[in-house]
């Protein structure tokens, strides 16, 4: 069976409870849950990590390589300045796609350029929650059309 | 029955034809079949349209307001030059899915910046054809939570 | 009788039917009549033409120069965009006059560079329908001090 | 009856004796003639002001606050350089119209960035002394639709 | 014997009526007339199309794909605007020369950079009518030295 | 007894009476009453100076230097286009603090360069009334120190 | 009794022993104690925190949200690069005042921009030690206002 | 007698008591006798005039017009940020002659570009007090080769 | 007999032994006759020139002036770099035809600004040998016609 | 004996099992292999340090600073982001020696700044693992001839 | 006696030959021997260079080091583009006073930037052949005031 | 037995007499004897070439392709400005290695771009002459490597 790694990036633990305006309400285990049953309907598997913290994104970025077929990454404020992250995902093999729960093109300039997309296959922002499971979906398909 | 739009902007029309390095082989006919029949499969109306003019698209997109419930659309080069089919899409009440076929974030500097995005709802890029059923899956949804 | 075309530039069709924060409720439709209404009453013959296509505005500026003596033009979007339609205003010997309805530098960024300003005689912006009137005037009394 | 402020920038005093290529011939006197009539022509009120000297035109625009319905101010060389200015004009609660005797679009690069556009109504640019007029006007048509 | 197909863009019908201080007296009819001529000396097909509309240029570079040896173009304002011409361009296989009557580094900073060049096979510029003749010379030297 | 100078610059003698929703409802009145208050707790002497002309604030400066132990200022609007209040700043030899009643980085992109803040010991921005407060004290604490 | 956490960024632990010309001879110890005697004049409870880890940082602002009144913030060497300590800010509902050691306008250029300071209340830099005091008595004025 | 106006700009009456590192030590009163007495040794008459206040330099300038030959001209802190200033010059018939006292171009990058260049004569920077004799010798033979 | 000098500027004594993936196989050698057999064709004198020095260069334009009716130059390096060059052609009377072997604008960013454009007549680029040709061509056509 | 400490910065872990094309086939431990070998040539001590954090990394020259003589670091992506690093090494007395094992300057333009090199003694670049050991060799010279 | 270098940049040697639209009909003889009447009336010696060879002026200024008291150099095209020649006068002890014959700021853009003047005294520009003689003035001047 | 040339850019041959705060007191012949006896030790041969002219350094590279096998370059003033130097570099086959004595990034903005580092293996910079020997020993290393 297939094997995703989901990456949730920094602050994104407090989905829900802070700027409902930009993110709406609902919270990251209610993305994790909707991700699990995505992941059940669609015969693969998911795992979840969220981190604060750069250097554990990388480190778990790295242990991803020999476990996973793919990775979904919300890599939020990291997205905009760390080429470190950036490195990391180019350094392992499996594919990496890039979420966003906001439209990052109507927020501040600074949020318009990304570290990470020209490593990613591809971006998916703008649909909530629904960018978290849009992203699964071309995970999936990316994976199987390599088989 | 929900109605989407889907738009394909200018040099579409070559896809499958041109360089496919970039693109793919894939042509403009088997995508819309593909998005033929996952509109069948999600039980939503798929009318594509295709024009390499600019004014053309946005006659098509005033059109659309009355009878669409949602636009995907793939501006392609009017993406970065055109402030008239951003003003399009935004004078129409209906939502705007902007899709790109490849990762344009992998490609020349003047294609990384989008006049559509600020009034898309939402951006996926990079999926080859399947940015398209991403697309038309995001419409769906977005339509229909809006009940 | 002095002749004067007004040109209505791309997603002036929907006026009054869009944003209407930005744009007011008046429709083109009222606009056109309140200019006939004072050509009527500045004794001039006022023609109006409205295009989404950047060549068929061209073309109309093309035809104008042998039949009208000025042009008073709002180019929406294309104001931003097109070094033709500019190209196009320096080919004719008629003066233009250029309007916008919105205080374009209350807006973004992008709205706040013309390539249409430098080829114009002048501008005016802000006014809602009476920067068409205020134009149409401009114009009738730069034709009359050439006489 | 509406009363109406005409602010006049630095050196606008020196009117028709200087750069006659660029402003013309007409003299300040000559102006504020023309702007009295057509006031009187339209039953308003004009009162007129000159200054050289930054400091003296925000105190004007104070004082205009209790006294006047609207202001048409030329900022000249202030244009480009006084967020000063633009604050006094934020500062006060009638509207301000811009206006500016030559096209400065056709000008130097620093003469196309203006700190007052976006605290004005709207702007009037390259009519010569007609600029006054419209603007005038465009102030009545303003005070009058308030009503 | 060689097809080639010579595109002129935007404005170029108005061709020695208009602005001839920088585009000379020449018409297009002249032009076209001086081209077959060559052609004739050259022993190759010449074919001329001219258009203001985008999308119809764009058209017909598609069509041509497949009936000509090369195209020289002449994509006058669309050529600091239009990646969509860029883009039709790069999508058909023949080789494509950009020509310019005038020499357009010494005119406005915003002439002097082309969307068409990058996928050009060369550029030819400042030389008037002459452009386009050293242009077709190119274009059939080209076509035969690939033989 | 020490002698700080409190200097408001352009506009700040509106305040109270303008943009409430950006600088609150205290007057300037109100500010050098706290001011008063809070010099007395301190055991300081305050005197307060506003004037909208730059040149007024210089000779102000100029003069303070050989009364005052420190200077508080709010260069309001001349924060961010005086290179001459800099200059006059530098020539003298008594310390100054840059307050700010609004958080500048919270407005428009301009207000955002200061050509004051190099010359001045420190800044305090964003508190409303409590800047000039907060400022107060800075100054008596930095003027004690040094003694 | 209100409570404030105090947030040390990156580099501070070596306050005192490092490049004293700059930051001067204070050591965090002695700001710690100066803080928590000024709390104890302000009747107010101070928590003190120092990391030179990006998401520890994070992690702690994310803890204060349910514990702490106000954060007073000297995010140092993360002020100029770091998103993710900005969205964190914003991401609690408490207050948060940016406070500088040394004067950031008179060093490098990098230095001179904060993606903290747009989601700050206000900030205060320049004052040594001192900025820190004057931070701690703004938020406690700030805390006892909202009541 | 040929008659030359020296205009000192802003914070120029703070001479040789400021800054003396930069400046140097001589005051504006010896450089005004120095200038008296070159003008005797050159036979020429010499006005001085300073002011702080932007609007009155200009008011000084339009007086000049009718009465002197030339100007020399130390914008100081208004080199950097007056086009008033500028449009002063460029509106009398009379030549100006810019001198500054220190090498600008050793100094802050902001101090590197003048709006006055382009409309004075010429310049003469870096030598102390000895840029205004030189400025002032300028100014002569200039007159003196004109008559 | 009409006598054209043809200048080659640095390391294109490097011809075909240098980067052949760029330029080619041809040698300078190969190009100096391709010229010679193309100027015996036209009936024109043809003498060729190389240095990679940048006042040689200089001097040999300079020389040209007294004997040369038409200049071809690559400038090749100098192309991006030189003032010097540019000021040496606008010296002289005779034209100038800038010519590269290579399609510069596929090429790095700082290849694609020329300081010999705006003094040259008109440009040729991308063509490999067949530029200089083009541009002998280019230079007889311009030289017979000033006739 | 003397003591260096050699600093991997982030995902130099994957070294050699990663972008090969870029970094090589070397491995880190390999890298440190050849760092100790050499180490006993030169008759000094090297520890080496590896980690993907940030903090970590900080944390880490803190320590060195009262321990070693000098620091031989590969920075890797925070080279371009990391201003707390650059604070890092500035605080710390002992000299610091940038390397980088590829030739940044042959890559992505964004790295080509770093925020390292103005606070290092020197830099080393593009010699593969020989960086490391030049840069071991630098560090050893330095500390020597210091003594 | 003191002794003078003054040393003429490339394409002087063309002055009065030359773009006299410009530079005015001076040639560099003329130049030279008013150069010398002045030497002789203010008692020095000067000897004068010119070159259009970057190498050769720093040649001439290094070896001006051990037997000139000043250079007085007009760098002309090397102004803009010359690293080695200012550091070539950073690298000798003697002062350097830059003279250009123009007022370079009424010119192209790129004529605005001097890599020479941060390290020469002072400058003088556009007073035609006077910009030699009010340098040579003020470098006797310099060298006599340093005695 | 190897032979690498080792180039000296411009005014090289002024060190130890000049500005000895950047460059310390080494001279050109003291750099050249230590390299000398370095390459004794590394069992290679060495030349050296020191020019102040491009031409002359373009020339000397040329000639160095066929005799041999490997360059250490300090392209000193040119390094910021030589489009044509870096052309010569790419030209030959033989690797560079590019040196700097002062760690430029310490410098001015301008020293902070190479046009040579994209064409050299690698970069070695501020360690004095030292950065000579090591870039020394990178070359013998690269070369050996080759073998």
């Amino acid at each position: 069976m297939k094997k995703i790694l989901v990456i949730h990036g920094p602050n994104l633990n407090m989905l829900g409870k802070r700027e409902t305006g930009i993110y709406g309400e609902t919270t990251l285990t209610d993305i994790n849950e909707a991700l699990k049953n995505l992941a059940k309907e669609l015969a693969v598997d998911v795992t979840v990590f969220q981190s604060n913290t750069e250097g554990a994104l990388i480190d778990r970025i790295h242990e991803a390589a020999v476990e996973y077929d793919a990775i979904v990454i919300n890599p939020a404020g990291y997205t905009h300045t760390s080429v470190a992250l950036r490195d990391a995902l180019a350094a392992v093999d499996i594919p990496a796609i890039e979420v966003h729960i906001s439209n990052v093109y109507k927020r501040e300039e600074f949020r318009q350029h990304s570290y990470i997309s020209a490593v990613a296959v591809g971006q998916i922002a703008g649909f909530g929650v629904n960018s978290y499971l849009l992203g699964l979906r071309a995970a999936v398909d990316l994976v199987r059309s390599k088989q």
